[in-house]
């Protein structure tokens, strides 16, 4: 569809497009300028004060100025949802939409931050050098294997929190909802055989974070087939993951791979047969989590699964980010933690599964993003897992 | 004075820091996210809709997203008010106000952007980066000469408005008080010869939007005195101003160029003598605009000249930026002006100097900044000019 400003009118009839006339957000003032008494507390001379004050101490500028509760969320435009490399402009809409989330969950200011340049060096020189306006960095749809380093080069720079969502946010939630969904099963992660399909950002840190927290085996599948140290076509985040997953030693393709497996994972956006779902082990889990067509239909998913999860809000057991994101950077923020470590992120994982509690079912391993215990606990545990980890600075 | 974070609650006893106690800054959502329904429209799935419509159609960016009504005010905090180069965590407090100005008096949305790079061609690189983020750019506090070439290689590169808040604020705030202050005593600009102390950032501005509206003459005074051609330690801009100046062929210092002079604009943070002020011509007018400390002091410039104005505001006539800068953006943003051209800045001047209308007098030579018909009025002319200059797109 080409869409012309003509067709403005009949655009705005789709709810989505009405609702974001005019954006989504706007920046306002927490303190009163009624008058010249006013204006000269808060711009000259009396902010003169306070800026030579922050220049002699530079801690104090997280007291006096806004910058230890705003998150710059940064894209480059080049992953945006399932969309691919739409740019830094058509990007914008989801970025606008994460920093009202931040707002609306956990009450950070966030500010969306979509960058003309796609370099790795680029992107990373353009934060660094941003990074006096904000107390944290949320890296956002920039495509995989080029997320990897951009991150791992802003964490070692920069002394702020730096947290790739769809990397870290994903695998929190992932991380929950299948300790959730062992324990509705009386299985301890070590015992579960998983299957993620996807070697992106959120393939990785799942694969990651489920292997941190101890998992029985995992395989992990690129658009070529199951990742093993065989292969020769694989960059160097993927030989990482063939060295450290897939104890089976197996090969080919993720329907071969989910015979007799308890868990399956679809972060890929590609499909897997009724079939290959029948085969997997008694009381497995199904997460098909890609946005909006599921790698499986969740109703037939059901027939042989005791556990499905899905990316959408119109299923039970939604797998969505906000239920961490607002709140690990709350916690983050809240203990001017230097860093977010991975403790941090499987503690964000235990406090949302935690939430669940006596309630747990089949439909219910996870929290509705609407639950006011979410964030509530996600902070709590964040902060206090930072100040064990050494990594907080107040 | 060294400031510790043990002295918190000493430095919040003065209002200015008990105000600036977390920032003056917030980001707000202005749609509702009460439950799945709204998250599903503001964020996945029904944003992807809005997403792919502006990859598809790039302007509806500005109808879709709140790109068109933010302004990033960019600073490297190297000219901060009179306080000089304190970096950029220290210049955080001013972008603050300067981003509640803006959407204090004119609804503009405004992001503080404190870069950590002084070098001209990182901050250029830096802020073309981020342009797809802003529907414009102040510059602000970013110390001459480089602030020139910072400007002009952005006005160059952007098709978005880019203004130096210090150099063209100040210029069209002085031009709409100095207009007033000639008519008042029966003068026109052409009858006027002017001395500006200063060829700082808003020197330089002020001396250049005078000579556009037709100045008698001008003499410009740098910390080594006049500016003239004879100089051999003149930069590029003070070179040009060496030949657009001058006529009279004065050299030496700024007091003994005020003999006889109708006007002075001093924008040094020197001071000149009652002697100097007492020499001018009969009728004089005096800007004395250096914040906290005048030039002069304005009782004492008040015994000779006809018109005093100052930077501050617990005297008649201040000269405020305010005034300014916040219409001239949202009157540029409302017609999605490609660029901020001289014409815009004079008839902001001008429509700001007739608000004053007839109740002109000595000490009401430019309306308060919280006049509420300043904005309007510098919003529909700035608009209008706009289009008549050919470079609205709306």
């Amino acid at each position: 569809m080409t869409v012309t400003p003509d067709s403005l009118t009949s655009l705005d009839l789709d709810p989505a497009f009405a609702l974001h006339r005019g954006g989504k957000l706007e920046v306002r003032s927490t303190v009163p300028v009624r008058d010249a008494a006013d204006l000269s507390l808060a711009y000259t001379p009396g902010v003169a004060r306070v800026c030579t004050a922050i220049a002699d101490n530079p801690d104090l500028v997280n007291d006096y100025t806004w910058v230890s509760n705003v998150v710059a969320v940064v894209s480059d435009g080049t992953a945006v949802l399932g969309l691919g490399d739409i740019g830094p402009a058509a990007a914008m809409p989801v970025m606008e939409g994460k920093a009202l989330l931040f707002k609306q969950f956990a009450g950070v200011d966030a500010v969306p931050v979509c960058i003309d340049c796609t370099d790795v060096d680029a992107i990373v020189e353009t934060v660094v050098r941003l990074a006096p306006s904000f107390g944290g960095v949320n890296l956002e749809d920039i495509s995989a294997p080029r997320c990897f380093e951009v991150e791992d080069r802003l964490r070692a720079l920069l002394d702020i929190p730096v947290f790739h969502d769809d990397q870290h946010g994903t695998a929190i939630v992932v991380l929950a909802a299948l300790r959730n969904a062992a324990r509705l099963t009386g299985r301890s992660l070590g015992d579960l055989r998983a299957v993620v399909a996807g070697a992106g950002a959120s393939g990785v840190a799942v694969s990651r974070i489920l292997l941190n927290a101890g998992i029985g085996d995992i395989a992990v599948a690129d658009s070529k087939g199951i990742i093993h140290p065989g292969r020769d076509d694989l960059n160097q985040v993927k030989r990482a993951l063939a060295r450290d997953t897939n104890k089976a030693g197996l090969t080919g393709s993720t329907e071969g791979a989910l015979a007799g497996a308890d868990v399956f994972v679809g972060l890929s956006g590609s499909t897997i047969s009724e079939r290959a779902v029948a085969g997997m082990a008694r009381d497995s889990i199904v997460f098909a989590l890609s946005n909006p067509t599921p790698e499986v239909e969740p109703s037939v998913a059901a027939r042989y699964a005791r556990v499905v999860a899905t990316g959408r809000s119109d299923h039970p057991n939604q797998i969505n980010n906000v239920l961490a994101f607002p709140g690990v950077f709350r916690g983050a923020l809240d203990v001017r933690a230097r860093t977010i470590t991975e403790n941090m992120k499987v503690a964000a994982a235990e406090a949302l599964a935690a939430v669940v509690g006596d309630d747990l079912s089949e439909s219910y391993v996870i929290p509705s993003p609407f639950d006011a215990r979410v964030a509530p606990a996600v902070i709590a545990a964040v902060a206090r897992q930072a100040r064990e980890d050494g990594v907080a600075r107040k």
